[in-house]
């Protein structure tokens, strides 16, 4: 396929040497040209054994580095919006970790900014998108065979949650991949949500009200309901039963080896999203680089990144309240056609 | 274990007449001694080929029959407070068929009656406490093991609804098993009901409100969900999954026989209730006649038929309302300890 | 159905114990009217809260007391044909626990026998074809729509093994059930065994050859293999899998209650038969009870009793001598045609 | 990692296309530096789009093209050893696919050449190594948890055979697989092989001994039996449940997405063997890639394609004979020690 994609690396972090690993061993096409850190020996270990990497403190400076083609952001979510602006202005391609920016007013800047720019040049990392459990169950609902989907039943359950997890953090980082999935395998805007809070876990930290239920609503007159529930010991779980008018599917009881020992057939359960989720990070960043070397956009859009952060804040202004809110999005523009949001 | 115990049937439709041919041919120690239906020909129809029995067209006039020693209430709801209090006032031992009388204003007239009586004399119909799956899950849920359950999550799926099935029926009558399986799983009272109503299946009646969800909060700070779908056209379903702060189980995907043919494994999905259900109907009228020929009276109270009836009213207006409504019991009598509520 | 069935049981331990309970409690359309055992003080223990049982020392006298009809024959092994032959010239309906006789020549005489009396008395207990997993794999055979059965891979696993258990009883009496349900699913008489001995578990007991893998062919030009393990240590596991030409099906691997904790999703595995097959016996007992209350006679035949009898033999000699060992069955007499060997 | 590895991608047919396709656009860390195919025209073909590739009617000119340092033999088996023998002779390190060579004979010279050269060099093709639940499988065994294996229990279903497929194929092409798997799985050589024949499916080509039943024995007294059937119809199907003394571990029910509709819960089964080993095969190829940068060899040796062979070989004869075959290895060069076969 040619020449191989020269992309910079913006952050350096666990999710950046992740990927700088991922850019440089898993993904065929690509090579690691810059990386930048403004803690810049965090940057030299993670690119430690490649050669003609430049390593900088500021992004600006790494966009600009010779052979960048692309751009990889992976720092901190408060640096995402000058990033982006930065690639735009130079009308790079980028892949962007999500969430897109930390609020919904800097992401309607986003869009706006792309829309100026008048063609796609981001996609967001809602990777879900690539699992292959969600790529099926995708493929099925839009074959149509089993009618309209009437209700999403998700379940998203951690062992335990990092230090300082907040209950807002639930919905709006935790449930911030259901509501791209739900999003995005219905076709559909969510357009209300509500948040029920069961007696916490005690198992959960003092004053984190864990788990939590969540009701969206769609503009197709869907129901989409998630448990998400962050300290529940035992695993990582993430599920989605779509009911459908003739039928329903069902993901994430994953299945591999069955053992049978003192008295119980067992299966493992996975501990971590890295594990549930290791292959689709890898066809994620694969297909942005394909996709890129043909000089396409695909995958979530800005506008997916703006949708699902209004749609997050709404989230938490309903745990807060106890109520039901609604969301309201901004006009979409024609830019972001719902039907070019899959990449294949 | 001694003489059998002769039991007055009331009603010989088709609940009655499958409780007929139960008592005969599948339950050991009783025999049916007296039948009532206005309908005197089906009743003569239900009891053809047994010998001794007292056909009547009216219950009272059955209760009196020679040898009867129990009851068994199986006629339409209208006709079974007066047979309650016709089976109270004679002291005789009661299983009657759910609802137990068809508002919750009857429904307190019957716990106040048997208030008055001062013992318990009658068990409600709630059949899946006696379901082998359900059992299991009672079992787990009160061993601790898993900490407090926080969560049910519950699914009702019938292939189709009846004719003149109206949307306040998901509710009272689909639903009604779910709110007696989650007090008894629980052991905590029903407070408040919110009924969401997604789009409808295109393949329900015109006009019924079909697929629902409805969401339950408890006294103890839990949270029950139900999808109620009673056009799903694939299969008759149950499915409960308690999620409690150390581990979650799940009934319901029963699993015999895996067929592999043509491109995919298969199991197949029971039709019916009474495929479901037929061990739990058989069990349960066993563990009455048991426990009857004991002297003892166990399984679900008039309490449980009463508060079940208060629940289900509260959520045909929270479906009527779109809004969260409140359930206000009238205090519970102490001759209903929930610890009996058990029956073994 | 009209009167009850008087049932005299020859034999008080803990079979015969368990049938007389069942009897009283469980089945409907029979009473426990006599009950032989040498040892009467445990016979009597056995009917305690009956009424109006004879209790008898040997087996003629109970098959002459009042009010029998029936004979169920749960004594040791070596009492049966005695057993069986009084019945037989008392014109008495019999079901008779496995092994119906010792050996193959005396059941050979039981053949005999039944064949003078001109018509079928007898049902012998393989309870495997009134499991409910079981009878749905023999109505898909016989349906016909997965095409010829071409093999079936059988697993018979027990937690651990009795005392005195010997390499032997591996095959004539463990893998017996195998024999007879291969025969009745196939519809078919097994030919030819191979048994190949794997090295022996470290957990079995010094000695035993545990596990065992067993072959057997059969005329119909299938092929049955049998994993016999009776020291497993992790639970009691039967399994069958019929692997035919345009499909397989699979039975036994039961599921129902699902428990997600500390790192695995977890199914209890049966640790007893008497759990797992539990409701087989109830069926087979009162299936015997119903069709003998009709006068009919349904269930395993004494030529299935023979026929499994030849092939346990074969079976062992194989074990023996490492070899593949035919088996040579007498000729059928037309009694026993195969088509009536199902009871529904 | 440095620079990119040069391969020589040997043969341009299904698997060597299939080869280069990956080495461009899947794997890390490579590119095809050079093709050789006698049809010019479709070596050119499956190059297609890349640049700087050298394309060569013949092997030798290939090897010798500028940049190679590592060859991947995709050839016709026939032309394996040649290509083999000219690598070993350039100390080029290979990926040969299987079979290694045609026959045992064959095999053993490439042991012998390989033995000259006095370190390895080849690493053979037995993608199963790489399947994530095969190595699940190892690792749970080679942890020894569940005691030593005693069993082995093997599935193996195409949906269809090739044209000209025939009954020795079976044994010597699909159940090679289970060969490997098995001497990898318990780290012990076959030593004997039964091959039973039940009555051909009516659905397999006329003359064709489809399914068969392979038996293995083991010098560490393990069963090994193996379901061959290559015209099942329905579903491309590879399991084994490993039987050991404390436990039994069950792979290849992959289990992801469940649908229930029309009365039943379906689960797809796959219907080719790159679909369901398409990800082994992409991680072989890095693996091999990734240690051949390292300088290193992991994988299945030439003595594990030597002894399959021999294995394979034994299989075919049982087949002919209908009785039990022993295997005759050589003594195995110290350069093959066990312990080294597994890459990570």
């Amino acid at each position: 396929m040619g020449d191989l994609l020269g992309v910079a690396v913006l952050g350096a972090g666990h999710m950046g040497a992740d990927h700088i690993r991922r850019l440089d061993q898993v993904v065929s096409g690509a090579r690691v040209v810059a990386v930048a850190d403004p803690d810049v020996e965090r940057a030299k270990e993670a690119v430690a054994g490649l050669t003609g990497v430049s390593v900088r403190p500021d992004a600006e400076a790494a966009l600009d580095a010779p052979g960048v083609a692309a751009v990889l952001i992976a720092s901190p979510g408060p640096a995402h919006e000058e990033a982006l602006l930065a690639a735009f202005a130079r009308g790079l391609p980028v892949l962007c970790e999500k969430p897109m920016v930390p609020d919904s007013t800097g992401a309607l800047r986003i869009v706006e900014a792309e829309t100026r720019v008048g063609r796609r040049l981001a996609q967001i990392g809602f990777m879900r998108r690539y699992d292959a459990e969600y790529r099926r169950l995708k493929s099925l609902l839009d074959g149509g065979s089993l009618g309209r989907p009437l209700m999403l039943h998700c379940t998203h359950r951690n062992v335990s949650s990092p230090p300082d997890f907040t209950s807002a953090m639930l919905v709006n980082s935790s449930v911030s991949h259901e509501i791209d999935a739900a999003r995005w395998l219905l076709g559909q805007e969510l357009t209300a949500v509500t948040v029920l809070r069961p007696a916490p876990s005690s198992d959960a930290p003092a004053g984190l009200l864990d788990p939590q239920f969540v009701l969206f609503e769609t503009d197709g007159g869907a129901l989409v309901d998630v448990e998400v529930f962050v300290n529940c010991g035992f695993g990582y779980q993430v599920r989605c039963e779509a009911v459908c008018e003739r039928g329903s599917a069902r993901i994430g009881d994953e299945h591999t080896m069955v053992v049978t020992t003192g008295g119980a057939a067992r299966e493992e359960v996975a501990q971590d999203y890295l594990v549930r989720f290791a292959a689709a990070y890898d066809r994620e960043v694969q297909a942005w680089v394909d996709a890129t070397r043909r000089g396409e956009v695909t995958g979530a859009s800005v506008w997916d990144g703006y949708a699902s952060s209004v749609v997050a804040e709404a989230g938490v202004r309903a745990l807060e309240s106890g109520g039901r809110v609604t969301v309201g999005l901004a006009p979409r523009p024609d830019l972001y056609d719902p039907r070019a949001g899959v990449s294949r």
